[in-house]
């Protein structure tokens, strides 16, 4: 079970001018949280991306809880709640760091995708080892 | 009927290592062609900021169908979907400049937000006339 | 004689808890600039890129001089102020668009580059019709 | 003396259609140094920024001694190279995590601001400890 969260320090330059983190940074966090679940679970995004398959995203959504301000930091959780072989979802937890109080969730949705032959793919046959991996740790 | 699509280039920087325009953009983008939105029905968001009041963003959502690159233009259509005293949805359609094809939709969900008394408002009594004007274009 | 302006409107998500544009973007508008100039030159970036060629940045430098704001608009002014065969300097000028009060300068150095061999060029041998027209337009 | 790196890694969402991180990232990354540098000496930023006073940026510049890629991270290392009551300067040497090959090399300048007056101050005067931890660290 994948429970530690991805630790992430508010930079100055995300923050906008009503004082709080612009909401269009959160889809960055989440890119950074997938990627960071990736290296914990042992296959690095930057592997998959070597090997030639991109998890494309499809589609993204977020709702804010509370704002960010400059100063804090926030845990980003991170798991997958879909998984086939053509697609996945993952959904994401953005609670402060010291509080725990909920700041931000939202999900990204993707497919598997051959970035040289620009054709979609099953990861089962792409890449076997992934797939097994994501299985392993999709308990929804 | 606000039917005039909000034209935007894509700039060099916007595009990532796959050769397309990194889907954390459109998001951005939703906000800039809400401001020309804004702007074009006669009522800036800088001035309803300068009056106190933020739209802020509550949730947003984007569904990927094709892709932008570099040297591409797109068209942005934006609609009010819903809209009570309190909270309003914006839609956003974007398609390629020349050819109309469909790339990205979404909304963005926001509330009337004072700044200053960092509370919730109605748009009704804080600002009627841009409510007035908001209630004018929302047809569904 | 190069002297119509980009122009260049804030976007909300460009300012920062000052309530000012932050300083990162300025080096992101000057590419801007540089791919409207040769947009206006006729020969746009995308092709010089189509045909394997890149204006790769070695350097870059910006200067502060006041402040820029959301609802503000600027004109940046951009020039070639060096030229070789291997590199070239542009010069740009962001001023207020209204009050054309001057809000910060800089430059960026370029050396050109064929992306797929991976070595730097002779933009002379490469592109010479760009390399032409660069240096009709070079009066320094 | 302050010799310890500010460790980064690549995002996904920082590289371009080159296939390399964008050169706009990099005066990001110093602001970040800055501000790690800063936790680091025992006076955060958000410290200062709360005490009333801005390093605000008055220039900066960066050199691209070669490209950084994606799955790669890197050391930034940053010192205080000029001081004065009024005004500093940082300057930031970023090299390869692994191989220690320099990457980007640049500085930023700043003046001592009180962001609630909007005028330049005497950081020694304003904020008479961080002006002193300063002069400690700036050795040249």
């Amino acid at each position: 079970m994948e429970r530690k969260p991805y630790v992430r320090k508010v930079n100055f330059y995300e923050t906008d001018q009503m004082g709080i983190v612009h909401h269009s940074n959160y889809i960055r966090w989440f890119e950074e949280a997938r990627t960071d679940y990736m290296d914990r679970i042992g296959y690095s995004y930057a592997r998959a991306v070597a090997a030639g398959i991109d998890l494309a995203v499809v589609d993204a959504y977020m709702t804010y809880h509370s704002m960010v301000r400059y100063g804090e930091s926030v845990h980003i959780y991170t798991e997958i709640t879909e998984l086939s072989v053509a697609r996945m979802r993952l959904d994401y937890r953005v609670v402060d760091a010291e509080t725990g109080v909920l700041r931000t969730e939202g999900y990204t949705g993707h497919c598997f995708y051959d970035g040289k032959k620009q054709v979609p793919v099953s990861l089962k046959k792409a890449l076997p080892e992934l797939y097994e991996l994501f299985e392993s740790l999709n308990f929804h």
